[in-house]
């Protein structure tokens, strides 16, 4: 099964760079990477020692800080590009060129036939001055570009001999999960070679397509924190993770789970912004149950409602009962933790009176105590 | 093609109800309804009027405010709450049962026969009591349940011959798109009924599944504004449009896009929460540009990392050039803009020069405005 041998690239320090509020000095891009390596991620991507003086001394700094995560940088399909980029002592390259027609007309003006012999030129000589980096070739644009031009420029690149893994780029968030299991699917079966897969999410498909990646025998997928990259950014690491999680728990088990809020919070104070409340995981409701019928559910049984278990991720659960969807079961809950032991009926009506109060303003949880405290005291 | 026909129920009166902080007046709930009626959403599900005394008020409040969007509500399979919800005049009923095994133990500990025979019993009762009602049943915790056991209500259901449509509830967002396409091309394919698709996003596919269910041939799609709903929520409604625009643009041609950014924004000052940065469309960041290689190509074309067009939905691009991976193609765009003419070697000698300023720190539009001015007046 290909899920048991995956491998996540957390892209934060370079797609993350790309995001608007993102600017991560030496020691902040050394705090996310150790956080990265404690939770246990096997490479590390970094922005083009070409970008700045800085991102070429970083990359340094990072490959000499020790960590188990390989640390790769992400460089154009130029000569120049790889020599200052193996000057760092960086682990591996991820070389990438466009592959579309907009991208060759407006990003680099070559047809296939030079895409095809610049690859070639560029990545036998980083395999001849390198023997033993981590080399990838990525198309850019992969779901735009016209499938016979992909597949000519990957299997020659794979007839080469000199990459260890090929990359697949939904670079604008267009892809479809179906269309993503197909490339993928194909490159595995005609290279033999790893397959990455890079995916925007302008269109909310972004985890959905990592995962068929990975059904599709991907080995390598690409996130970032809290999902930060250009526009609205990429596959979120807590995402991916939620996703493969739910598909089966020990394909997350070589992962440091609690790790992950504080990854989250980390970036997104970082980058002063809020952890959206919608996050997977660590979204400020992912683990509040509120209407009446899933909190009596989560009640006798959690998994009724949870697919997640949140103490795996040093997490708690929240079951609300001020608000007009309470139900009386969750009513009953709360009373056995005051040491309250209330009839139904009384539980009942306590419910109705509740609601007609949470209709007018919603009840923080001191009021449905004193209300509960109450009605023990008139029930006795 | 399905997509040509399909429509969204909004359910953020209800679904969005049983957010966290979701506590909505009788006038906010109006609010929103017009809004998403401007908008051109076809059906508004609201909570079922057995939550509450203002919720059964607010029903008959929406009914009679006169909107294109015919007003539905969510009840249980019970004769009772049905009467109640047929006495407010609502235009639908959503009629929902667990069918997963642990939902079936502690939800409402009934088997598959009784459920069936319930069902019977319920939808027949409203159809005679409503001939014209909007009649839909759903299982609950669809992916949960098992294949046969879904078969056998379903099919029951359908050849009562009283509904309109059948639900699919992937209620704790475990569902993978695949499995929702194979399970509403089934329906669709053997009750020739409407097929609803409605998704949480706890492992972040909703969107994906969303789309799956169309495409497989479902008729109708449930969102909510933001995506607010119990944990961290269920398909955003800018998540689908999103989604559904890529494809094709005519897919959402029937509604009133522009109206979009009013939604997201109204809701989230009614909640007290903040439109997720990474939020589809009218997040901060959706429609910003910043890597070199980026602005670049977005300059001479926007369709180059562009899939939606913000002017579409009211908004516009930014192209951020006061940051290390500041390309010089960006910074001529720009003095062009300030009617500055700069040379090539000047502007490259320039974009050295923000990369490292912004190295130490990001600079400021009007910072990297007085640097190109200074530059004009040294070339001249």
């Amino acid at each position: 099964m290909p899920l048991d041998r995956y491998s996540i690239i957390d892209s934060t320090l370079r797609e993350g760079e790309q995001f608007s509020t993102a600017s991560f000095t030496t020691a902040q891009k050394l705090e996310i990477a150790g956080l990265l390596d404690e939770f246990g991620i096997e490479m590390i991507e970094m922005t083009t020692p070409c970008a700045s003086p800085q991102s070429e001394a970083d990359i340094r700094a990072l490959v000499n800080a020790g960590l188990r995560a390989r640390i790769l940088t992400h460089i154009r399909c130029h000569r120049d590009d790889a020599l200052r980029a193996l000057d760092t002592g960086v682990h591996g390259l991820d070389i990438v060129i466009g592959t579309s027609p907009l991208l060759m007309t407006h990003s680099h003006g070559k047809s296939i036939e030079q895409i095809i012999d610049l690859a070639a030129e560029v990545l036998t000589f980083v395999r001849a001055q390198a023997p033993d980096i981590i080399l990838r070739f990525s198309t850019e644009d992969t779901f735009r570009s016209r499938e016979s031009d992909l597949l000519r420029v990957y299997l020659a690149v794979a007839d080469l001999g000199v990459v260890n893994r090929l990359g697949v780029a939904d670079t604008v968030g267009i892809a479809l999960p179906d269309q993503v299991y197909s490339m993928v699917e194909q490159l595995v079966r005609l290279t033999g070679l790893d397959v990455e897969f890079h995916g925007h999410n302008d269109s909310g498909c972004a985890i959905a397509n990592a995962c068929a990646a990975l059904q599709a025998g991907a080995t390598h997928v690409d996130t970032t924190i809290l999902g930060i990259g250009e526009r609205n950014g990429i596959t979120p690491l807590g995402g991916l993770i939620a996703r493969l999680y739910t598909l089966d728990r020990a394909y997350v088990a070589k992962y440091n789970l609690p790790v992950l809020p504080r990854l989250d919070r980390l970036i997104a104070d970082l980058c002063g912004i809020e952890i959206p409340f919608s996050n997977y995981i660590t979204g400020s409701s992912a683990f509040i149950h509120k209407a009446g019928i899933h909190t009596k559910a989560v009640l006798a049984d959690p998994a009724t409602y949870e697919i997640l278990k949140p103490q795996d991720f040093g997490l708690s659960r929240e079951v609300m009962i001020g608000h007009r969807l309470t139900g009386w079961n969750a009513l009953r809950q709360r009373a056995l933790a005051l040491g309250l032991h209330l009839d139904d009926a009384t539980l009942r009506a306590l419910a109705q009176d509740i609601k007609r109060r949470a209709d007018v303003r919603p009840m923080a949880l001191h009021e449905v105590d004193s209300l509960l405290q109450a009605a023990a005291v008139t029930q006795s």
